[in-house]
């Protein structure tokens, strides 16, 4: 073989070791010779997160709640705990910071009100418990696990949603626990634009898409994954309105036998899309590896549909994915000897 | 070659043949030589339907329902019209009837309500709309679709589906329009199996999972695909429980590059194993015909995980599959001179 080949062989194998989470993998296929003793995943929505819009300070915060979040399923995984308390404890933390749309933090609907959803899966059995437009209950992601667990059902809504959190002690607030003030600011100023496209255009105007919404993703020591979201929707939101994050197979999903998957972005597109699943089923049908499987959905199924936002993923070897095509996605992850907290791209 | 090998390679092609909707498919991938110029598919519900049970009459009005919903959809599609308008037109019709769990006889929650989903999918754009838990809507397949071409949203839920509904011309009825004596009798009998399995477990019974989800996937002469599905899901179901019905991707899927679907059975499996997209995804990246797929995903993922029912699927060249595992499903297919009404296997 001459030298020029060897070169070039070189650096593509230099360029697909410069990808995150692609470090044994080659050719699409993926061929990870390394398997991670564990690994979580986080996001905290994606969108658009300007850096003029960002103080020092404000980054600062985030990036603490991130690492905080972290380090709360990281505890759980590094003591052999499972998957699953590892997710829900760690998207507990993140419902409970208001920097987050989603428990205190979410965004208000058009209505002044909180309506909040969530949905959690278990990797091994493909159990799943889900739960949308629920507005007394302080952490969605814990009764979308009650759902899975308490109920025959998947999926609960509105008012039932809640009477079965009572039903079964979970923790419930009165509404006002929800109320922050840049939520609602940020609900004044949809509802002024909303009504000034309205007067110019005749119509309504279309929903603003505030994200925020957070999911965890997390592979454990004994080789199970699972998933969860939580979210309080778009701002100014109608008609009691789902978006992908209490839909599982669009927002959330996880099996053992390929990935576990958390989506955040415009909901609508996520649905239609079937995002998380898609990415599972490019893994088991062409063989795909995590990153080619979430880059081909994210990168380019979405861009191509208009679909804005992003997803962490975590396959059965602990390698990790976190592609967004937005402007900005509070990421970050956690593998034995690894930490990393991000941003901006 | 000798005779008894030839006779072997024979006796498969007869085999292949013998299954329906497989005229023109070997070997798991589609090489289907022959266009339907439209195929238009229906499902009124899988589940236990007993011949015992089924008198003679019964079983006329079930397939004279099952043929008027085909005519009106199929004179849609003979006129040139629209796969969409023959989805909502044909399903209206299925509504209508009490006969079936969807719209008028829809069958009662626990607390003695009728709460309808439905979902439509335009195969052309991927664009989707559904409604969950509406009480006051005549046809909530009209409703889903209108969710698709009047909001910026996918999935209503409740209360606020219904003011979206008003707001939309959309025609209400009372809740007691739904009232049928027969749904009715069919809850106090499931409260009362309910209570006798409680009394001897102390634990609470599972939902009775009556069946009875309507559907229709249509292949225009246009080749665009479309999907609907509604339903007034399962007796005696709770804390405004939605099944697969009104998820897309989960009860409901459609485009044009593969094939359209619409799901009846346990909802929480169907949610669960994403069923419909599922379907679309082994025909785009593993190549399947959608015989294959469809049999792969009822007859084979579906039966190991335990969920019980059926689907329809049509695909872009018009090519039908109608596969169940329970042990009956109310269904149908037009194509060009041909008509088929089935219940039993």
């Amino acid at each position: 073989m001459s030298t020029s080949k060897l070169a070039i062989i070189a650096g593509l194998f230099a360029f697909a070791c410069s990808r995150p989470g692609a470090e044994q993998q080659t050719g699409g296929s993926m061929t990870t010779s390394k398997t991670h003793e564990y690994a979580i995943v986080i996001h905290g929505g994606a969108g658009t997160i300007l850096r003029e819009e960002m103080s020092p300070e404000k980054e600062a915060a985030y990036k603490a709640a991130l690492n905080a979040a972290l380090d709360i399923g990281e505890k759980i995984l590094k003591d052999g705990g499972s998957a699953m308390d590892a997710v829900e404890q760690t998207i507990r933390s993140l419902e409970d910071n208001p920097l987050f749309n989603a428990g205190k933090g979410a965004v208000f609907n058009h209505d002044g009100k909180n309506e909040l959803d969530a949905s959690f899966m278990d990797g091994a059995t493909r159990n799943a418990g889900a739960v949308g437009g629920v507005t007394i209950v302080r952490n969605p992601i814990t009764l979308a696990r009650a759902v899975m667990e308490q109920s025959p059902h998947v999926m609960l809504t509105g008012r039932g949603a809640e009477a079965f959190a009572i039903e079964n002690g979970i923790d419930t607030v009165a509404p006002s626990y929800f109320f922050t003030q840049e939520r609602w600011d940020a609900l004044q100023r949809a509802k002024a634009v909303e009504k000034q496209k309205e007067s110019e255009s005749g119509m309504p105007a279309k929903a603003n898409h505030k994200m925020g919404t957070v999911g965890c993703v997390v592979r454990d020591k004994q080789g199970n994954l699972a998933a969860g979201t939580s979210t309080g929707g778009m701002t100014n939101k109608r008609w009691n309105r789902l978006g992908d994050s209490p839909v599982i197979g669009a927002g959330t999903f996880a099996d053992n036998n390929t990935c576990a998957v958390s989506c955040t972005g415009h909901g609508e597109f996520f649905i239609r899309y079937v995002v998380a699943y898609d990415v599972a089923a490019l893994m088991d049908y062409k063989n795909l590896s995590l990153e080619d499987a979430t880059h081909t959905v994210v990168m380019d199924k979405l861009v191509k549909a208009g679909g804005e936002g992003g997803l962490i993923a975590v396959d059965k070897n602990g390698n990790v994915a976190m592609p967004f095509n937005s402007e900005g996605m509070y990421r970050g992850y956690s593998r034995p000897g690894e930490r990393v907290v991000e941003i901006y791209k």
